[in-house]
């Protein structure tokens, strides 16, 4: 009965990972997407997102199952609610991706974000990329040095996002108006990806350590 | 035993609706302060965000124990549960609340708001209120009529936040791309503050009916 349970569990906690995965192929594409203005990617972006949204649905019918089942108390109970709001996390780091996905494919056949900035968005898209990669190992191994990896790699994403808007506000900068609003919303769009994937990650070692900042960061 | 369950079901539920007036009592001082450049009252908002937070730590820590000391199971277990993701978006609707008062900061002693959108940011800032109030009467009396009714305030937020664009992007618009960004960001934490509020309605009108779309509208 209880190994039973913790095999549900692991299974859980695979699903999520897979997630993780299919976020981290959704915001490659998304960016190569945006940056390319290629229609195509970007449909198949926010088709996918179905699939993120039906695996959360998923986890969250079989972690009330597990809940009723099981009556799990103390660190089991925890796993199980945190998992839950990990899931959230993660379903919202699709919707982002989706986001990004849908910005290419409003301007189509033009790129939303203008050459200057390529290299920069370009660079969020691999943080991106990156921070959801290690987020996926983070919850399969429960390593706490990778999710303090997370943190700097957060941080290289926010100077990065301050770096879009230096480039929009400096004097020799002659993009329109429409430019500024597409790279300002897209902008956001990757920081908060990022900070989602943080958020989990503090989840997992909130779980490990018990300690509501394990990380001795802000929340 | 059981009496005493729901007892601590309910104050739950009232800690909620006392989070969604704190959330209320932010966004309607966070307009103001934006659009009157207040700075007094915009630092008051940033601070009053830890009242929130403290009680979403609050409500979780409560929620875990309830779970773990009563075992609930079918409608009680669906509803701590689904308290928990409420409690969630409460939180994060402080967060947004607290963002626009930074944004009034940031540009002191001018307004980020530029007067030909003042109204349109004005209304935003009614309807924000005007949903969070909906939802705290949805959270304490399950009515699904103002559930519905919430969907529509959420309609015309999107459509306030389209009008937004439609006057930075029109021809005749002179202002500064520091103007674009500040309002394509606001316009951002309005929107999303009112999807928070429905995505709060819609959890309770899960609870009530059962069924995942239950007002026939998309996740």
């Amino acid at each position: 009965m209880r190994e039973q349970f913790h095999g549900d569990l692991a299974s859980l906690s695979e699903q999520m990972v897979e997630m993780t995965r299919l976020a981290g192929s959704a915001i490659s594409r998304a960016t190569r997407a945006l940056i390319d203005s290629d229609l195509v990617l970007a449909e198949s972006v926010i088709k996918a997102d179905e699939d993120i949204d039906r695996i959360q649905a998923d986890i969250e019918d079989k972690s009330l199952e597990l809940l009723a089942r099981q009556q799990p108390v103390a660190t089991d109970l925890r796993v199980i609610v945190t998992g839950l709001r990990m899931t959230a996390d993660l379903e919202r780091m699709g919707d982002l991706a989706r986001h990004v996905a849908k910005l290419a494919r409003l301007r189509y056949p033009n790129s939303p974000i203008p050459t200057e900035l390529t290299s920069t968005v370009l660079e969020m898209g691999q943080i991106a990329e990156r921070v959801v990669t290690k987020t996926g190992s983070v919850i399969a191994g429960r390593d706490l040095t990778l999710a303090a990896e997370l943190e700097r790699d957060d941080d290289e994403m926010d100077r990065l996002h301050r770096e879009l808007f230096h480039v929009l506000l400096a004097e020799s900068w002659e993009g329109t108006v429409e430019t500024a609003i597409d790279v300002t919303l897209c902008g956001r769009y990757y920081e908060r990806f990022a900070d989602h994937a943080v958020s989990v990650a503090r989840r997992v070692a909130f779980l490990v350590t018990g300690e509501r900042d394990a990380m001795s960061l802000e929340g």
